[in-house]
């Protein structure tokens, strides 16, 4: 746990996703499968908050995302969603696009790695939740769709219009955002959208295999890495390379640094503890 | 016709390309085909203030730029522009190459998305205009060529410097820029530079499919896409998320976000009218 | 040779690598084959410091930097340079992590166009030597491997988190730098990490044509081409589209500019002087 939590307490329990966290694994199952996990207004929050209080609990080293039954999710729910966003005001209009982009900014923010296991559809909210993610693992018959445009809303929502250009390039992104049409599996990894496509048997253990590799390793040197990555999108070239230098001199300092070099010159495989 | 003009008028006749505007679809045609629509200082000039006057007409929604004959445009004109480059002070030719920029920058900020249909060689000015628009649209026999160097130029040029890695990142970008070689179809296609490749005999009717829906669709969806993704490639996370937030707040209010929803729920297809 | 020089004089021998410059193209050798040329503190000084004293000296229009033997570069070397780092205070640490980052620094801003001709593998430093550099030919059996978290540390080194995403999309950048598995020369090439895939036996040959294309070409056309493609990373659209106009004006008063005009009205290729 960390040592700097206050008064706030821990959620004990989260009732709008299902979440385990084994071993260092925490999984987000959502559960809502005979609606293709379409979120509502709870899984939003949710999820923000989650994604605050978890990397505090010291229980967890890595997040897996995934959908239970065949969809991964199908972003917002229409009737429950949408139905109710065209009886509101402005002001609670921007609450709930700020609490939708609080998400994103969440999961890229957040100190652990996570990984999405795409188990089948992911569009509109859910293609952005997905895109978010540091790893995007891929079932074959999964597809995303930033179908956004398709409801008349901006192709833009939730920070899509900044990441997928900085996946995909500006041009792809241009036309997955605008047209909204579905990406399947096997483009998306051409593109670069997926980290890797698999069997649709085969993602449950993919992931597991990931997470366990990511949960087991130097966590803080995972955890620099992806905090390094997304803070340097929004950085110039000079001042990235003073980051680096500040970050990689402390991590000199680091036991699992120490114990790499121990652990070679022992001719031994490391022991690594995270710190 | 926006209600935000007051003095100027339109104007009635472009001189220096054809312009048709036709149920939404403006399309433009350089028609200099016996010199592969190398372009002349008059229609930089006229492609500048079109792309600022078209947004106020009100009776376009998409634009559609392509070339008479067998090419798309093949650049300054070498003799009616480098030879005339040739004979000016420093003052004048920033005012050329600022005026190149202008158009580049118009076809970034400009709220309508653009469709290149590119029917032959791109090359030069002719490569960054492609470059700048929102779809690309090749012929099998079209082709790319950033061959400023090969007149004794910087590669960077119109922004082809800040556009080019932004869509098939800097590695590529480098390559095409510092070496200006011809870049065919196929590769641009997989790169990320077009965002299809067709059969010649097919490419304008793929062009006006995809300019059709553009023009029957959620125009203001597709506007603030475009827009937005314009904006954020300068922006920063944070920053991207509220503005995307505030946007989507917005077209929540649309009149196509509620038909969206009516249409739903009346078990119809929507009709868009772009409010 | 510069005529902005004033009291330094140039470097008589460098002893860590070997350095040819012969008819405009400076080649770099890494020369401790045994160790697959891993870098000594040595190594890191002498080419953060021959990259900001060869620009001046007037007789390289190119650099090539190439491995003796099997490998490229293997990175920091275990024992010389890893081993002393546990020795070291905070302020050391820094000091060499400075060092590290400013060889990066100098090459992407070195005015010269770099060409990285990977003969094998580039592991760790040696990979973000190769990513610094404006071209990467690769031999087939060479590869990369940003390895950081393997030993320990993060995978944000030298600024490789800023520039590896650049290159090939975040997803896949995410992907190489937090697990630091090996990436295969065919698999760099289709994601935009390689510029050319060679077979092993023509790697020489076609570094050397490529290096000696571009000192016999327009020089400070490639140039301001690199140096605006680094910058421009940094730069809004706005800024960029200027800057071009800027450029490319002083540029249209060069004398390569000048000779292709020429050349041109007489029916002759150029002879460019690289003035």
């Amino acid at each position: 746990m960390s040592p700097f939590r206050a008064s706030p307490g821990f959620t004990d329990e989260w009732k709008h996703f299902d979440l385990s966290v084994t071993d260092g694994v925490a999984t987000v199952t959502l559960n809502r499968p005979d609606k293709l996990n379409a979120l509502t207004f709870e899984v939003y929050a949710d999820l923000r908050d989650l994604l605050a209080e978890l990397p505090h609990r010291g229980d967890a080293r890595v997040v897996v995302l995934t959908g239970e039954g065949r969809g991964f999710c199908s972003g917002g729910d229409v009737e429950e969603i949408i139905g109710e966003l065209q009886k509101m005001a402005p002001a609670q209009l921007l609450e709930f696009t700020r609490m939708t982009g609080a998400v994103v900014k969440a999961l890229r923010e957040c100190p652990l790695p996570v990984i999405a296991a795409v188990n089948g559809i992911a569009a509109g909210a859910g293609s952005v939740i997905a895109l978010a993610s540091d790893f995007r693992l891929l079932a074959e018959s999964a597809s995303f769709a930033f179908l956004f445009t398709k409801v008349g809303l901006a192709g833009a929502d939730m920070g899509s219009a900044y990441l997928l250009p900085r996946l995909v390039g500006l041009g792809r992104a241009t036309e997955l955002l605008i047209l909204g049409d579905k990406v399947a599996a096997p483009h998306a990894d051409r593109i670069g959208l997926a980290t890797k496509v698999v069997p649709d048997a085969a993602l449950a253990e993919e992931a597991s295999t990931l997470a366990r590799r990511l949960a087991d390793g130097p966590a803080l040197a995972y955890s620099t890495t992806k905090v390094l990555l997304t803070r340097e999108l929004d950085m110039d070239l000079g001042s990235s390379i003073e980051l680096e230098a500040m970050t990689q001199a402390l991590l000199m300092k680091s036991d699992d640094h120490a114990e790499f070099y121990a652990a070679w010159s022992a001719g031994r495989r490391p022991q690594w503890t995270g710190r």
